[in-house]
């Protein structure tokens, strides 16, 4: 148990956490990462991602046996048959995700025990953008509101400490405020 | 069956669309629309979000019988036990399912009858910035490539320009690519 109790932190094997940092310090062309997903659609709103192999550390990673399946749709009132979240919504889930993810890891590293994290996240959309009907409102949200609760055996401060560093590092946080460059190739056969 | 063909077209009911963007034009506060995810901390980089309810047209949308719930994890490389896709890999996921959802809906607007919508996107990441080892290369996707081959029943160049509006009007491309204010509140207690 001691063991136990010593390496792992909210679920994370600190150990294994400080010597993947140090290595990625020594060799810092091991941190070149590629993540991917295949869409294909299936019908009207309704299409599937299907996400498995990504490479990482110096190679094509190998660990996932199983390929995750992504079932997006939209609701009635957008056209769908609801056959699964919308992709905003999914863009909310990835925000959160990632939020949640980077607060537990920088609260691992520096010795805070959470008990919770919990988010709810909202996202106002005009979609008279999106549906072409005005070019004046953006397509996506217009903002985005996170009400985030963490709790663990730390101080208030520490704990918004812990949730600052978490924010600054997050991958998705980065992506959705500040955006990433996107390139389209079209093949039409 | 010409009923079913007259108004669906690539799975999309064009006269449900059609009456739905003049009610639009018509009543532009009717586009206010609110999505939202709540997401609760499981374990490590185990988490997970639940989606229901979202506010459209005025009222608050009552059409979705069950949630949908989405397991985000991390690889075993990046400390997690791949409890599900990454959260940035379900990013990549709202932004091929957005593309492909607004080129159907273009294609259904304008008489194309598609044959197949297929993307795969692969996003670059250095992850010496999400993981805190140096504050040099940012924490997100440095570009997103986007492969995406449609076919149907149009030339080429018909083809191309429904991609082209469709990418116009994608609400997680426009989200992905110019970036959406988030505001983080934090409680803890």
């Amino acid at each position: 148990m001691t063991a136990v109790t010593g390496t792992f932190r909210n679920g994370v094997n600190t150990e294994t956490m400080f010597a993947t940092l140090d290595l990625i310090k020594a060799q810092p062309e091991l941190a070149r990462f590629q993540f991917r997903a295949s869409n294909r659609w299936i019908d009207g709103a309704y299409n599937r991602s299907t996400i498995k192999g990504f490479y990482a550390a110096g190679g094509e990673d190998a660990s996932r046996s199983e390929a995750f399946e992504l079932d997006a749709g939209e609701p009635a009132i957008l056209l769908g048959t609801d056959t699964g979240a919308n992709p905003a919504e999914y863009l909310l889930h990835a925000l959160a995700a990632c939020l949640t993810t980077s607060i537990v890891y920088v609260a691992a590293a520096r010795k805070v025990e959470l008990t919770s994290v919990e988010s709810t996240l909202t996202g106002d959309m005009d979609v008279r953008g999106a549906l072409g009907v005005d070019d004046e409102p953006r397509n996506g949200f217009q903002q985005i509101r996170v009400a985030l609760q963490v709790t663990g055996n730390a101080p208030a401060e520490k704990l918004r400490e812990v949730v600052e560093r978490g924010k600054a590092r997050s991958a998705v946080y980065d992506m959705v405020t500040n955006g990433v460059p996107v390139a389209v190739e079209v093949a039409t056969d």
